[in-house]
């Protein structure tokens, strides 16, 4: 089996942890900030250092390539660099700095892959500045248009095409092209891997994920003289919406997940009821049908808040992935990787979104999950060690490398 | 009896209707913005017009001032020029500008009153940018600190004072003086007197009003594998508190209202649970000891939504007026002005918070109504006629003579 240079792996994984730094040891890199332009300009100047090219397409997504034999369609490795407003120092990262590393090994090792290999990080996989999750891959699936991406604004009203001019990495390739195969690293961001000492996790499919944003539209007045039963106040209406929301999540526990991730309300100000609010839910389930109807309990009872506030509501989006299941041969690739290191193994299902949901649409996908330590993510606490990394980078190496090389 | 000069009156009110126009014919002229200091220098300027000194304090109150023929305290006028973000074109400046409209008629007429009368804009009245309402009259009358007040923050993290500084109204005046008497003119916000075609509202007094920062403390995380049970997202702690607060106004209706007016979470954003949420919460009732009451109802639900949040709470600050009784010798000044001009007046209770209340604490004080179209208030639809604007400033006219004239 083909083993990657651990090392340089961790120095790389560190020097990406100096970039966009939180206040407690984690990140703090959101999508198309300045930072992320910093990590971007990283992750070239790596690419340059061993003759990689580089391609940026029109979304911002960026390719790191590695020439192989022959000129089909790449072999994609890849995740995001972006990270959440207290994010840690491996979500997403851990994926396209595993798979620089993949090309790194090849190259010192001499090994011309038959075909083309390329690590890609994607724009915004986060959807912490400019929502939903994952838009960039959704471009690149045709789920979703450019134009569309372009026009995504963050909560402080810039939009999504000049976040990506501004730091410059509004590309010249276009969204979406054919692809070998692709392969996704990623840390686990539960606990189940590293409770029970395993070393790797074989992803055979998704909890099925039901997004949606809700605007509730009510009327300004003061809090003082007006009359209870003339208030629209649309605090109130989202307010028992998120209540609901975890309601519901608890009613499916421990399957079953609900959240209200995000209420903002205007003009939100003391001595005044806001006129306007919104609430972004996110429902999950390992079975279709319940995260469905989950869905529509919320949706059912956000009804009946509103008619208590008095408010007007509509969903404003919806967001929906996770039921892909992966590409059988894609998975064995993982599991005799991982059999051949000698690593401890078990397939499980992702709880969480990743790029290689919608890649699933369009290539043969499969993921991969490294443990990390008590299943702490999106907070800066967020932490792996230095064999985890390795482990799961020499099942990626492998997998990979038997997939380009194939026949 | 004495009159005003309408149409001048009204060309005021319509050229401060100018500065910091909103988008539906009202105006955003939050406190300490540069359209609040555009309003500021034109009141400076028209009192340059006719000779009236101002002098500013350290709160950024201003006093506009008529010379009296002895020199003992002045007969104060007053209210504010700030405005909410959505906010009207009468309230509080109908108070000031109808302040301005006495000393301009006094001055036609080459009436010297006995002592001096003053007209004051005070600073930052509606708290819809730094919170709470009303605080340079409460470090006037000596219930807050100004240290306290330059300390406050806005939700872009910008202090009072660099903000009072950045529109150059940090005066030099020490903040608070010995006052013979406080007169204020308010549109009612409140539709009774113009449902019932009463011309003058007398206030005899205020609802109690209990207002409430809370602060919800969670725990950053994923919104998607993290279990339901261990969860630990402020929004949800928030959202129940602002559920809890409308269901106990709409219980002690319709003497009682209850009010979450601002909810504000972080990071706020999609695939993460927050782990800070702040609510803010305004209680009122005629009956001090029933706004007690329901305050505490609000507070013991908190603690039971927090609880099923799983979230850490506390009360940040409070904040307290309306109980305060109105000085039975100035509101007779108004009956009897109104009473003499022929008008017609009810006695009636405010339900908005005035800063008349904090200087009813270290003056003799009382307030006077206008009517208002609807009672449509802090919103842009905000109106009164030029009739209702003119009736109110002759009562306080003659009011305001008779007080300052007295023997
Ligand atoms: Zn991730
Ligand atoms: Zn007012």
């Amino acid at each position: 089996m083909l083993t990657i240079n651990a090392d340089r792996l961790w120095r790389t994984l560190m020097r990406s942890a100096e970039i966009g730094p939180g206040v407690a040891g984690g990140l703090k890199r959101l999508t198309l900030t300045p930072e992320d332009g910093e990590v971007r300009d990283q992750l070239k100047a790596w690419a340059a250092e061993d003759g990689f090219a580089v391609t940026v397409d029109g979304a911002g997504n960026m390719f790191v390539r590695m020439e192989g034999a022959s000129d089909g369609p790449p072999v994609l490795i890849g995740s995001h660099l972006d990270t959440q407003v207290t994010g840690g120092r491996f979500d997403g990262i851990l994926g396209v700095l595993g798979g620089l590393e993949v090309l790194r090994t090849l190259k010192d090792l001499g090994h011309v892959p038959k075909r083309p290999i390329e690590v890609v990080n994607w724009t915004n996989e986060e959807g912490a500045r400019f929502s939903p999750p994952m838009m960039a891959s959704a471009v690149f699936c045709g789920v979703e248009t450019l134009d569309w991406l372009y026009d995504r604004v963050d909560d402080d009203g810039v939009r999504l095409l000049d976040a990506l001019e501004a730091i410059g990495y509004r590309g010249e390739a276009p969204v979406g092209k054919p692809v070998d195969a692709y392969f996704e690293l990623h840390i686990e961001q539960a606990p189940e891997l590293y409770d029970e000492g395993i070393d790797i996790g074989v992803v055979t499919a998704g909890y099925a994920v039901r997004g949606l944003l809700i605007r509730f539209t009510g009327e300004t007045a003061h809090t003082g003289p007006t009359p209870m039963d003339r208030r629209k106040n649309a605090i109130i209406g989202a307010s028992y919406g998120a209540v609901a929301t975890n309601e519901v999540g608890h009613a499916y526990a421990p399957l079953g997940k609900a959240t209200a991730s995000r209420l903002v309300a205007w003009p939100n100000k003391p001595g005044i009821l806001s006129s306007f609010a919104e609430l972004t839910v996110d429902v999950r389930h390992p079975e279709t049908e319940a995260a469905d109807r989950m869905r529509d309990e919320i949706l059912a009872r956000i009804a009946e808040g509103a008619e208590k506030a008095k408010v007007k509501w509509e969903v404003v989006s919806t967001w929906t992935y996770g039921e892909e299941r992966f590409d059988p041969a894609l998975v064995d690739l993982y599991r005799q990787a991982a059999k051949g290191l000698g690593l401890s193994q078990k397939d499980m299902m992702s709880q969480a979104g990743h790029d290689a949901y919608y890649m699933s649409r369009v290539a043969p996908t499969a993921i991969l999950f490294s443990p990390c330590i008590d299943g702490i993510t999106h907070n800066e606490a967020e932490d792996i060690t230095p064999a985890h990394a390795t482990n799961a980078t020499n099942v990626l190496l492998n997998a990979v490398v038997a997939r380009a090389d194939r026949d």
